[in-house]
């Protein structure tokens, strides 16, 4: 009997300094990200456009990293590696967000803090630079979570994030986008869709950016920025500025970023869910993440991905998409990036 | 050994059959609903206010509840028992809206199909009578969930619902709060604070309405409407139009509106977690409204509260606050309305 005890306390010792190892991570950090999911198919991308999209998923994973390294915070790694994708014209986030029908840029983001569960969105707006540095404002800077359209821009200009006119998201490729489909009078969802037009239309047109992000204190955060979708109507919004849907963190069990038919993941409440999981089933992240992904929402016939980290850095980023752009990177040492499945 | 087997077979025919008798419910039906939480107290109330409410509450179940008695479905029982509190200037939906800081009504609703997963949500209208009949436009004829602004407000037209310019929306009383609050310069949420100001004042500035309904096939259905909060400024946006945060339903599971601080509601996916903790821990409506109310929301600080009813026709309507407007009805004869604790 007295040996059972024994036994059972060292392996309670020893399990309890694994966790605090794992949880703490002996200032063990991470950052995994994501461009977006669709039909992207190697047979459609040439090697030059494949490096473009390598490369500048490997510069915002290094911006991340970098804050991670020198003891930054999670939500700050989440925003730094964002501004980099929305900076570029390669992701509909940003600068490369897409058209709407009335030839505009509207512009949808979101984030959320782990340690606190604070969170800040802002939908439908059209003149800030980075939509994700306007919702970590909302996030630290008002009593509130979401702010739509231009009060959303009032209150970014007032946190003094930087503006942008019309001109700036102006982009050629885009622009021949929205033509494209006005001729062909489709209203395409923002990503997920399995019908490939061309290579060019089709990866630029299904697009969202997110990051997920552990930081040495052991603090899980997740972000998510999309320009939406061409020739958008309504002020349509769609998942990404959703807390629960295209963005959740929680250092009890995950940070979650996702990309895909936006409609879906919000009736699905994606994000939240492969929480749920986790807090309520024991699942592991990538158990649960696989189980919405490739389940639950399959089922219900929604296209699309995610990317989730839990709280001791481990990583996943399932999609039922043919490809999603995709990276991530470790204090272990270990990364990757990823286009294809 | 055969016994046993007999026994299973039968307890098992037994269960299936009273599982069966549940979920249809031999065409039961019934309705919930609520007119918002908050520092509702019996000394600061009326007699006559007292009956107002009561009346109007009975009311809008009983519209409610002839549409299902008749065979109609839970999400057309919703929307016509949302528009007569909408059209009440008792509470802070629809006609009874509350003003923004500029001197507008900005309103938010949406609903969800327990059925199908199909949600339609509106958010930041001015110009839409009814905000709840262009959430189920938006789930019926377009293939988006959520809709803001001016976008919402054409779709609105198209859908053919009626419109309502900014006279319709104006109330005096409504006014005097916000001139009461700008006054204070205090920028209150919309329900949920714990500061009452005065009778009149608070419980009328604390609002949001809401309504879960079962049909006689069995089929769940919620949906929420709001006029946000007074004084509102920047596009702020709460729970209401939030898939899984203010409205969630699931024929699996359970439809559930909210009310309260909407921005903890937004951070603590009120809605879908009821429905997360049945399915994934297997408990009662009951059992998982309590607790997401009661010990989950109530850690965070979020004040509130919500109806919810399992696809057997279980209700409950717990709240973390002083009072919360609500009342339901069932057709086996049971039915109730009630404000304080």
């Amino acid at each position: 009997m007295k040996k059972v005890i024994l036994v059972g306390l060292l392996l309670s010792v020893l399990s309890t300094s694994l966790a605090q190892n794992n949880m703490k991570g002996n200032n063990n950090f991470a950052i995994v990200l994501h461009g977006g999911a669709g039909t992207i198919l190697k047979q459609n991308m040439t090697p030059e456009l494949e490096k473009q999209y390598m490369d500048k998923m490997n510069e915002a994973l290094q911006k991340g990293y970098d804050t991670l390294s020198k003891g930054g915070k999670s939500n700050d790694a989440v925003v730094v590696a964002i501004m980099v994708l929305e900076d570029s014209p390669l992701f509909n986030a940003g600068k490369g967000s897409v058209f709407t029908a009335d030839g505009k840029n509207e512009m949808d983001a979101s984030i959320m803090d782990g340690k606190t569960l604070k969170s800040g969105a802002v939908a439908g707006v059209r003149k800030i630079k980075n939509p994700i540095t306007a919702a970590k404002c909302v996030l630290e800077k008002s009593e509130h979570v979401m702010m739509v359209g231009t009060g959303a821009e009032k209150f970014a200009k007032k946190c003094k994030c930087e503006m942008a006119d019309s001109s700036y998201f102006f982009e050629e490729k885009r622009f021949i986008q929205l033509q494209k489909i006005k001729e062909s009078e489709k209203t395409e969802l923002d990503h997920g869709s399995s019908k490939p037009i061309d290579v060019e239309f089709n990866d630029k047109k299904f697009g969202t950016v997110g990051v997920v992000a552990l930081d040495k204190e052991g603090n899980l955060a997740a972000g998510t920025s999309t320009g939406g979708m061409t020739n958008k109507k309504y002020g349509r919004v769609g998942d990404a500025p959703i807390i629960g849907a295209g963005t959740y963190a929680n250092n009890k069990t995950c940070g979650v970023s996702c990309t895909g038919h936006g409609e879906y993941f919000i009736r699905a409440v994606v994000a939240y869910d492969v929480s749920a999981l986790m807090e309520y089933k024991g699942y592991s992240v990538e158990k649960a993440a696989n189980e919405v992904i490739n389940e639950k929402l399959k089922k219900m016939g929604g296209e699309g991905g995610l990317i989730a980290m839990d709280a001791k850095g481990n990583i996943t980023m399932p999609f039922n998409t043919p490809g999603m752009y995709r990276a991530f990177k470790k204090s272990d040492g270990t990364s990757g990036n990823f286009i294809y499945k």
